[in-house]
């Protein structure tokens, strides 16, 4: 089992920028899952949602949420408890809200929760799946330094043909010498990539062959899509969560974040697929 | 009904720079409900997902979607078909996926969906559901222009103090005067306004007090949440979709994008919360 998730944590990571790599402490947002219950007096409790969260603020959270779903109005809230486990910030956090009156387990089981190509937690019954399940990645692709740190020029340029709003996500495959495979945009992230996945499943192409770029933030989702997708590297522009990361180790995928202006800091790499090239050592 | 949503839109805003006033027409992302099926041979289609999506790509969505979610290995694909409409880039837009091999409905019904504080769109039983329902906003707040043209650095400086990671977004709770009431962070943007508008229903505020800004996108998702919770006015740092934009109008919410160093766009202002006021004018 992975230990606590906090708030913030503390990662040692590789920063490069340009042709200096510096090995450090860097601080990481947490992300974790939380189950959200609610309860009227003498009541079972309903579980409600699942979400990934930034551990802290748990009952503004719930209450938050239950209210702005429309599934109560507030003042109906007598206190929140913690579950089981009694401490915040672990991957098994429940909380459970106690109403002062009745809770309706039928209007969680009427709306018949559907997945959501939004989120990659949907659809997930517990807690207990939230959790990489997916063959061993192949070996490779290998990557050279230089490739990453051309990547946002690149991209880009890419995205510019397609983005004329400002408002969308892209993720793209390149080949591991840079060359641009396919683009997909959305304004969701998790859309996007799964645009991306598919349109290569549609050409019948082996998405195993390239390594994902996305605009996004890297959240845990987009490293579980990638290597459900057989993709072993992933470079995001802007920064990957704790829970990314760890999932990144498990799956043995390379996350890249702040892919940006000639610089990218490394946060995991277990299976070694950025190359010490000569420049690299120079 | 609302009209059909195109990929881009073309939308008449008000762009507001220092103490100059633009009317022109701005280009806005789309942003419509997709509800994705999949069947095998002579199988009724089995509703796996709806999700919030740029229109465009429906295939390639859906079957990345079905892959990356691990329900599909994707050579099984015979054909994908569009819903009834026959039309793609309307908001009942359906796609179902077709498969050589028969595919399992206890998958979708054992996984058990729940909602997540993640997607606004979880928990909607069909597409019908996609729409705001919420009791009619209070009158107020009005903001004058000067207070959110120094919205920015007031969101910088409040946020600073949390987010020592660059992972999280914010929502912030600001009052007409441009007063700091209450901020929250999480990596999901829907998480961050939920905690915010959670922590106010703890401390048995009235929301309707203040108005909302967000460091994120303006998604639908956003602006109904806000509208829940009696927020007649959402400022985002970044762009909204055009769905965002078409939410708002029908629940009498201003929206306000690109609120960064000195400018700002409008893009609905149905019940005119934005004052024209005497800097304004001159």
């Amino acid at each position: 089992m992975l230990p606590p998730i906090r708030q913030i944590a503390t990662r040692q990571i590789v920063a490069v920028r340009g042709k200096a790599l510096e090995v450090r402490d860097d601080r990481i947002v947490g992300e974790a899952p939380l189950e959200i219950l609610a309860a009227g007096p003498g009541q079972d409790p309903v579980a409600v949602a699942v979400t990934m969260r930034t551990p802290g603020h748990e009952a503004e959270l719930a209450i938050g949420f239950l209210r702005t779903e429309g599934l109560i109005d507030g003042p109906e809230v007598v206190r929140t408890e913690v579950g089981d486990a009694r401490h915040l910030n672990q991957p098994d956090d429940t909380i459970l809200v106690r109403l002062s009156k009745s809770f309706d387990p039928s209007v969680v089981a009427e709306r018949h929760f559907v997945a959501t190509a939004s989120c990659g937690i949907c659809g997930k019954a517990s807690i207990d799946e939230v959790a990489i399940r997916c063959a061993p990645l192949p070996d490779g692709p290998v990557v050279s330094r230089g490739v990453i740190l051309a990547l946002p020029d690149l991209l880009r340029v890419a995205q510019r043909a397609f983005d004329a709003t400002g408002g969308l996500h892209a993720a793209a495959l390149f080949t591991p010498a840079g060359e641009l495979i396919a683009i997909h945009e959305d304004v969701g992230r998790h859309n996007a990539l799964d645009k991306l996945i598919g349109a290569l499943s549609i050409a019948g192409m082996d998405t195993a062959r390239g390594f994902a770029v996305i605009t996004s933030r890297a959240s845990y989702e987009m490293v579980q899509k990638s290597a459900l997708a057989g993709i072993g590297l992933v470079a995001a522009v802007s920064a990957p969560t704790g829970f990314a990361v760890r999932t990144a180790i498990e799956a043995d995928v390379t996350l890249v974040g702040f892919a940006r202006e000639r610089s990218f800091v490394v946060y995991a790499d277990p299976a070694r697929r950025l190359t010490t090239d000569e420049e690299w050592k120079s």
